[in-house]
């Protein structure tokens, strides 16, 4: 989980490398952003990164673990997110994420978040 | 689920009942609301109903499940939620429930949202 939550900001935040979402989203997942709809699909969910990521010129997304709780064949975490965006604005989200196994790899199957403010 | 979510637009935000609200949410739920932080436990997240429903003047939620994932011990349900407050505005809200048994009732243990606009 430590890993793919480094990826999220290392890869994709810090090098714009979208393609490491293939190693975050499961194939089928969901996320549910705040002020859109609902987006299914990782290519969908690729896209929406990407555009969201250069128009807000954001460099990173440390995300820390507040709970996580197992479940039979996947997880629910809960936790928090700090954002930077150029030139120098920083935002606090929270978020929950249900995890699952695809491919002997831990992903985000369905996510969610919003703004703490 | 579709009882729980009843009780939660009939009596909560219908008739103001917040003692529904110990059917609804477990003991040691949490929720996570858009522009707030994450409120711990049922007795806080009563008062935030309370508060929040009167303020607004809410009149109902309707609820309507998405997709619902059976866990191990739980279940993951993503929905879309129609608020309506007086005098005459409607918000349209979707947001993920992690739901846990409790006393032999299913109950919200996590319970997130956003509004998509």
């Amino acid at each position: 989980m430590a890993d793919t939550n480094d990826l999220f900001n290392k890869e994709v935040f810090g090098k714009r490398n979208f393609d490491a979402l293939d190693r975050i989203y499961t194939t089928d997942a969901r996320i549910l952003p705040p002020g859109a709809p609902m987006i299914s699909g990782r290519s969908a969910i690729k896209e929406f990164w990407s555009g969201m990521i250069q128009s807000a010129n954001a460099k990173s997304a440390v995300l820390e673990s507040i709970d996580v709780i197992a479940t039979g064949d996947g997880a629910v975490e809960i936790g928090r997110a700090t954002l930077t965006l150029e030139p120098n604005a920083q935002m606090e989200v929270k978020y929950v994420v249900y995890w699952k196994n695809e491919d002997g790899r831990w992903k985000w199957h369905i996510d969610i978040w919003n703004a703490n403010s």
